[in-house]
């Protein structure tokens, strides 16, 4: 639990296991399709047993993947009723990009019995490479006849890429009336930091009726305030994508504020399993900048602190180094008041009135050497508070990322 | 010489050997005051026989050092006579930093007899720990009584902080009217990359006669095109400063198309050095765009792929992995027809159409395990051009970063 991390009030949720299939209605499958040489499972099912509402973001990179192109254009009514997700290929700057991704859909169509204008798709792995689609084709109807209540972590792992384990979130919720339903989710992502990988994907469930209007607003809400606020390396990759499918099983409907709060749960958990799992990540540092003059100048200084990557190689080395996190916030095109200015490492004072503490370094490195570490910045201006999530910077990073070949 | 780097047009300009003192009426001198643990150099002096116009740009960071405070406030007037350097210390983030860098002022105006008013003051090293500034004050006399007009390299050499050599340019300029003066000019900063170091400085000087105007018209444009256009990190230090001063020993008037060739390519050649110099760096990369609807467009293209950690990972495993490019540009911000964009690594074409190119792997990484590399990039939708330079990210650099300890 890392704090100003997830939503404070967490009134009615209550954490469960399980990620999209902990949701009652929706059954999901996971299989081997061959595309990735590996022989790792690489392509996933999500089903619900009937349309559902739905709200999707995808990437705001300008290189848009074909099956964000595809997923925008099924879900733009608001409704759909399956996502079909591969992995080891993002079908990405491919000459048949578009009609691949509207194959994918198909042929899930197909065989699960659903319209292809209510499939949504996800593609992720190497870019600039055709993706095999016939191979996907070929395994579709045993994904689809796989499909079960109890599928949603073999679907998780069949979204993974360089991931090294599937990341799942689902939360019981309560509504103020007593009335209650399910939420849930899988993501995949190791940052934003994987080999030409294109990269972070999450398909949320829930079986409150929701109205679509609603849950564009909550997810939108929810992805700003996790999704949006990690960064690896500051990369966005071209196929970044979030659905949310809401079906109405629970024969209940949403109450708004609890909604976006179990979305916002939901979409936080989710998104520091990412960042933990940064590709040569040791430790993920939480930023917290509070008295900034709005949440907006909050969420630009603490963005500033957590993409340094002087900043990050400190963290890397545990070091409390509080001259490259002021260098960081002075960098972030925004005024503020430096004799106002206190650092908190770990906990550990280091900074205040932007000059040097008399504090214990040791104690701080000592302090600063655990998994999860809060850098805690005050700049004395207003209400204003963010937290943005990062990783360390590593040498194990830059290797993989060097040493990996197209 | 790196294609796109510098002025194309270097008519009138005769490469020399030299810094600062290559010019007539410029002395300079360094030597050590014990600022700086290791006992190595940490105090120079450049002073010029007259007063000179003067030019200066510094850090746009919010948190800006006193000396560059100081510094401009000297310079407001557009004359000036002498700059000051200490290095080991930035003098930046400490409770006296503002009557420090008066005092280093006042220090070099007693010993040199040049009005304070005159004397401008720049600080590179840690930041947080308050300037030493008696060690400076009982060191002054004998830098002053070294200037020489030999001593550009000792200065350069003193100046220096993790830099592992001293960065020089002086040319020979030959006016349309057959008139000649010398520039020349010396930099420190081993890219923003210095574990709390803040961080490029440069002194350039000119024997022409330049109107104050013109002299900072000129400026700004060479830093537009040079210093800001290369990319270590990312993080812009607290104290960055590039100061040029024109005493008109000559007996010359500039001439401004030739003195902004002249500012332009001192300039590229120190801020070349630089990258070159980057903490772990192994090679240079240069990225070009062109077909940009204009340069400024250009440049924010070239500039999010010299800035991406992916890419510049490549650039260190000598991969053309011409994904991570197009991933990068596609975050620029910016619109572009990915049909028409084409990206050569090396001079080898990796894409064109915005998809794969059959090319030879091997024979495009032994091209890019090459100390300079250049990166190409056609957007087909206009005239703009920009280049931008970076380094390749090491496993080396994050270690560096990492284990420094403030």
């Amino acid at each position: 639990m890392i704090a100003g991390w997830g939503p404070t009030n967490r009134e009615g949720l209550e954490l469960t296991n399980g990620g999209v299939t902990a949701v009652p209605g929706f059954r999901a499958a996971g299989c081997v399709s061959g595309v990735k040489a590996s022989g790792r499972p690489d392509l996933a099912l999500v089903c619900s047993d009937r349309r559902a509402a739905v709200a999707v973001t995808t990437t705001t990179n300008h290189v848009k993947a074909p099956a964000c192109v595809v997923t925008e254009a099924h879900a733009a009514d608001g409704a759909a009723q399956a996502v079909v997700i591969n992995a080891g290929n993002a079908n990405v700057c491919t000459p048949s990009g578009s009609e691949h991704a509207l194959r994918l859909a198909a042929a899930a169509s197909r065989e699960a019995s659903i319209s292809a204008e209510d499939v949504l798709v996800m593609s992720t792995g190497v870019i600039g490479v055709p993706l095999p689609i016939e191979r996907i084709e070929e395994a579709m109807p045993s994904v689809a006849a796989d499909v079960a209540d109890d599928g949603g972590l073999r679907a998780a792992h069949a979204m993974m890429t360089t991931d090294t384990r599937p990341k799942l979130s689902a939360y019981r919720v309560t509504q103020p009336d007593g009335s209650t339903y399910v939420i849930g989710g899988m993501a995949k992502g190791v940052g934003m930091i994987e080999p030409s990988m294109a990269t972070m994907l999450a398909v949320i469930t829930c079986d409150a009726a929701v109205d679509p209007a609603l849950l564009r607003t909550a997810v939108r809400g929810a992805v700003a305030h996790s999704f949006n606020r990690i960064s690896v390396d500051g990369d966005q990759s071209t196929s970044d994508t979030v659905v949310v499918f809401a079906n109405g099983a629970a024969g209940v409907a949403a109450e708004s504020a609890t909604l976006m709060r179990a979305l916002h749960a939901v979409c936080a958990d989710l998104a520091l399993q990412i960042v933990a799992d940064g590709e040569g990540a040791s430790r993920v540092a939480a930023v917290t900048v509070r008295g900034a003059v709005d949440e907006s100048t909050a969420e630009r200084l603490a963005r500033s602190v957590a993409t340094s990557l002087l900043v990050r190689a400190a963290m890397h080395g545990a070091d409390p180094n509080w001259g490259r996190i002021l260098m960081a916030l002075g960098n972030a095109g925004v005024e503020f008041d430096l004799s106002a200015v206190a650092v908190r490492c770990a906990g550990v004072e280091v900074c205040r009135g932007g000059v040097a503490r008399d504090f214990d370094r040791s104690a701080a490195a000592a302090a600063m050497a655990a998994s999860e570490v809060s850098i805690d910045v005050e700049v004395g201006m207003g209400p204003g508070s963010a937290t943005v999530l990062t990783c360390d910077l590593t040498p194990e990073y830059v290797r993989f990322n060097a040493e990996y070949t197209t």
